[in-house]
C-alpha cells in the first residue's frame, strides 16, 4: 500500500516561522468572473464591466477582491485546515492591489502561533497568507487561525506562541488603487449614495434574501479549489458533529457582499478585512439576509476623493433584517471599504 | 435607521416619458458563454464556434442573442419590475447587432404608457427597453408591460397611456448582420433544412425534454444579474401566491431555444421578439418540451441568400408535445428568425 | 406535421466505413475550464496556471485533457449513441496534442464494426472518433462501441465486423508534447512523488470523497453538448430501467482524475485512454471514492525527463476506498499518464 496520498497536517505539523508555499497556482480568467456572478448575483459596476473600471483608470474590470480571497484561501486549505476542526478567525486582511483576468495567483503562508489546547487533543495554529500575482507583487495578505486537531494526543505540547494581531487595520495602512474617481459614473453604479452621506452608527438592512443550493456551494468551493472536506463530502460530512454538509464561511460572505449592494452600491472596494467569525453554520435550504453597521468613517489620507468606511455585516439564517438582529447570526463580519466622496 | 437600500418602484412612481438609465453596465465574457451553453445545451454552430462565425465574415462567435437579452431584461428589472405582480408582454423587440465577448452592454428604458387598474391597487406600466454597446450603438430593443403594485392605494390614478404596439416586427424592419452565407456549412450546423424546406403552417416536435434543478435556474437568474426576488429567495417566495420559487420566464425561453435546434438547427439568427406570453409558472422538477409552428414565411428583403421564419414556440411543462398540445402550456412566444436559403 | 426533428441513428443506420461529420464544432474557452474546475475541483497545476504551464514551454495552461475528450465524445452522442442501450467500451484512446483556450474543435467518426445481436432488437456498433483543431490537427483519437436499438427487428442482420482492438496503447504510440520538464515546479505541482517513486503494482487510496448534485451533472453534460436523454430529461429516465436520471460516465471520469490529484499529482498529463468500463449506474445524491493501481511502468522513448505510469483506476459509489475494493464499483478506467522523473 502506497503512502503518496495526502492526510492533511496535524497540530504537531506545524512550527512557528515555517513557511508553506501552497500547491496550484491559478490563473484567474473571465470564467471565473461569470461563475462568481452567477454564484452571488453580485451587482458592483466596476467589476461587471470593462467599460467602468476603465473610465477609473483600471486596465479592465478587475476580478472581485472576494473571490481572489477565496482562491488565495482555498490554495492554503489543504496544508492550514485540512484537519481543522473550526476556522476561528481572522485579522488584518488586506486587498493591496487589483487582481485582473489573466493573473496568476501563487500563495505562501508562515506560521505566526501555535498554542495547544489544554484538552490535548487540538491546538490552534495561526498563520498569515499572502497571495502573489506573476509579477511576484503581493496583492493580498491575512492572517488567520484554526483550531487543528492532533495526530497524537500524546505528543508534547510545543512553547505555545499567540500573535498580537491588530483589532482592525488603521486607516494608514490601507492602500487605495491608484484611480481617477472624478470619472466615477453613480448612474452606472446605481446609488446616489457618497461616503459622505453615511454617519457613524447607521443601519442598512438589505433587504432581500437569497437561497442557497447544494449544487452551488460545492460549485464555489471547487471553483476556488478549496479542499475542505465537510462542504463537498457527503459521506465524510454524516460523521461530523452536524451530519450533514456545511457551506464554506466564505461563500457567505460573497453571499452578504452581493447584498449589500442595496445600500452601498458605492462601496466599490474592499480594502481590508479587520476580523470575523462564522457564528453559526450554514446549510443547504437556508435562506440568507444581511445587514450593515457603519462602525467607523475616515477620509483616505492624502485623497480628497475617497473615503473609508469601516464596516459590520451581520447574516441571518432564514430570518429577515428589518429589525437588525443579533440572533440567527452566521456571519459577523468587519471589513473596510472605499467609497467615492463629493 | 438608513433609508439607503432600495425598495423599488411602485406604480406612482412612473410617468410616460420617463428615462430611466439602469445600473451596473455589464462585459460579456467567454465565461457568460460557457455557463450559458451549460445552463441550456444550446448547440447552434454559430454562437459555438468561431471558426463557424468566422466562415459568415464575423469577428467570432457572437454572444447568443437570448443571453444578452437576459442580461439586458435583467438589468430593467429592479428599476421597472421589481415589484411586479406579473409579467404580462413583450413586443416589438428586434435584435439590432452581433454582440460579441468583450463587448459591454448599457441598459436604458423609457416609459411609453401607465394604466392603473379598476382594483385601485395596481397598475400596469409599459416601458421600451435598450441595450447599447460600448460603442453606443444600439443592439437591442424591446418593449414590455408589466402590472406594478401601488405604493398607497389611496393615490390617484394618472392619465391611462396604452401605447400602440405592432402585431409583429414587420419583415422591412428586420435588421440582418452583415454575412457570407455561400461559407454555411450544413454538416457543421446540424441539419440539412434550408429556410426554401419550411413550410407556412409546418409543427415541429422538437422532442426532448429537460428538466430544472433549482441551483439552475438560480445561477441563470443571478448570472443575468435580474434581481427578482421570487427567483431566487425562498423565504420571500413562500409568501407569494405559488409558495415556492418561480422560474425565471426567460430561462425558459432559452431551454426551449435550445431544444428547437432539434428541427431548426439553421434557424441560427434570432432577430425579432414580436410577442410571448408566459402562459403558467414553471418550478424546479418540472421538466419542459416543447414545439414550434411556422407562422410566416418572408424572403429578407435585398438579400437572396436568407430568409425569415415567424415561429410560434410552444412550450409545455411535464408533457411531451407529439400531439402539438394546447394545454399545459407554460409559454407562447413569438419570434422571427432567419434561415439560410438555397 | 413535419419530419424535420432528429430521431437519432438505429442500428440499421451503420454501415462499416460510413464517416460521420458531427456537428456544432465548439471553440473551447476560458470559461470552459472554469466551468470544470467548479465541477471537478480539479487542481492539477499544468491546466490551472498559465506560469506553471508556460515554465514548461507551453504556450498558456491547456485544456483539461477530459474536458476536450466530453466535448469531443459529446458531439459524436447525436450520430452515434442517442439511441444506445448502453456504452460498452473504449479503446486505443490517445490524447495527441494540447488544446488551448481559443482553439476550435471539429469531430468525426468513422464506423469500424456492427454486429447484431442475437436478440433481433439491438446490435453493437464500433466507431472510432476523432477530434481535430483549427488546423486540422488531429488532437484527439478512441474508438468506442455501443449497443444501439435496432428500428425494426425484423430487418436483416449486417455480415458482423468486429474490429481488433489493442489491449492498451503500446507506449511506442504515445505522444508527448515537446516539455522543458527541467522546470516542472514540484513545490507548485503539489506533491514530490516522481515517476521514479511509483512502483508496479503499488495501489494508492485517494481518500476523499464527492458527492454528486442532479443541478451539477446536467450542468456538465450541457457543457459537454452532450445529448444523451437520461442524464437531463427526468421524464424520459423515468421510463428507462433506472427510472431516474443517470450520470454520464464522462463526468464520474472526470472527478475521480480529479480525485486521483491525492497520490498522483505529478501524473500531470494524460496521454491514453487505454478502455474503461461504466460497471454500474451513478445517480445524483451519490459519493464517489477512487483508488489507482500502478499497472505498468515505461520510461518514454528517447526521453529522460518523462516516464509512462499506465493506472488503474477505480471508482467506488458510496464506499471509501481505504481496502481497495473490487465491490460498489462503478468505474473501472485503464489510462495512462505522464510524470517527470528525476
Amino acid at each position: 500500500m502506497s503512502m503518496k496520498s495526502w492526510t492533511g497536517n496535524f497540530f504537531e505539523d506545524f512550527a512557528v516561522g515555517q513557511e508553506i508555499v501552497h500547491a496550484t497556482p491559478r490563473t484567474v480568467n473571465t470564467g471565473d468572473v461569470a461563475l462568481y456572478t452567477a454564484l452571488t448575483g453580485s451587482r458592483f459596476a466596476v467589476t461587471s464591466a470593462d467599460s467602468f473600471a476603465q473610465a477609473l483608470g483600471l486596465r479592465s474590470a478587475p476580478i472581485d477582491p472576494w473571490l481572489a480571497f477565496h482562491m488565495v484561501f482555498g490554495k492554503s486549505v489543504p496544508d492550514v485546515s485540512f484537519n481543522a476542526v473550526a476556522n476561528l478567525g481572522y485579522a488584518e486582511g488586506r486587498f493591496l492591489a487589483p487582481i485582473y483576468p489573466g493573473d496568476t495567483l501563487s500563495v505562501s503562508s508562515t506560521v505566526i502561533g501555535v498554542r495547544e489546547n489544554s484538552n490535548g487533543k487540538t491546538g490552534v495554529v495561526y498563520v498569515r497568507t499572502s497571495g502573489t500575482n506573476q509579477a511576484r507583487e503581493t496583492v493580498m495578505q491575512f492572517a488567520r487561525w484554526v483550531m487543528v486537531a492532533k495526530r497524537d494526543p500524546a505528543s508534547v505540547a510545543p512553547e505555545p506562541v499567540v500573535p498580537e494581531l491588530a483589532d482592525h487595520v488603521a486607516v494608514a495602512d490601507l492602500l487605495a488603487p491608484t484611480l481617477d474617481m472624478a470619472a466615477y459614473d453613480f448612474a452606472a453604479s446605481g446609488e446616489p449614495h457618497r461616503w459622505d452621506d453615511y454617519t457613524v452608527g447607521e443601519r442598512i438592512d438589505h433587504r432581500v434574501g437569497i437561497t442557497i443550493e447544494e449544487a452551488e456551494h460545492q460549485m464555489a468551493t471547487r471553483l476556488y479549489q478549496n479542499t475542505a472536506r465537510p462542504h463537498y463530502d457527503a459521506h465524510y460530512a454524516a460523521g461530523t458533529r452536524f451530519g450533514k454538509r456545511l457551506i464554506y464561511g466564505g461563500h457567505v460572505i460573497s453571499l452578504a457582499r452581493a447584498l449589500s449592494f442595496n445600500g452601498l452600491a458605492n462601496a466599490f472596494w474592499p480594502v481590508a478585512l479587520n476580523g470575523g467569525r462564522h457564528a453559526a453554520p450554514v446549510f443547504a435550504g437556508d435562506t440568507i439576509h444581511a445587514w450593515s453597521e457603519v462602525l467607523a468613517k475616515d477620509p483616505l489620507p492624502g485623497r480628497a476623493d475617497l473615503g473609508s468606511l469601516r464596516l459590520r455585516l451581520v447574516v441571518t439564517s432564514n430570518r429577515p433584517c428589518v429589525d437588525f438582529p443579533e440572533e440567527d447570526m452566521v456571519l459577523d463580519l468587519d471589513t473596510t471599504v472605499l467609497l467615492p466622496r463629493g
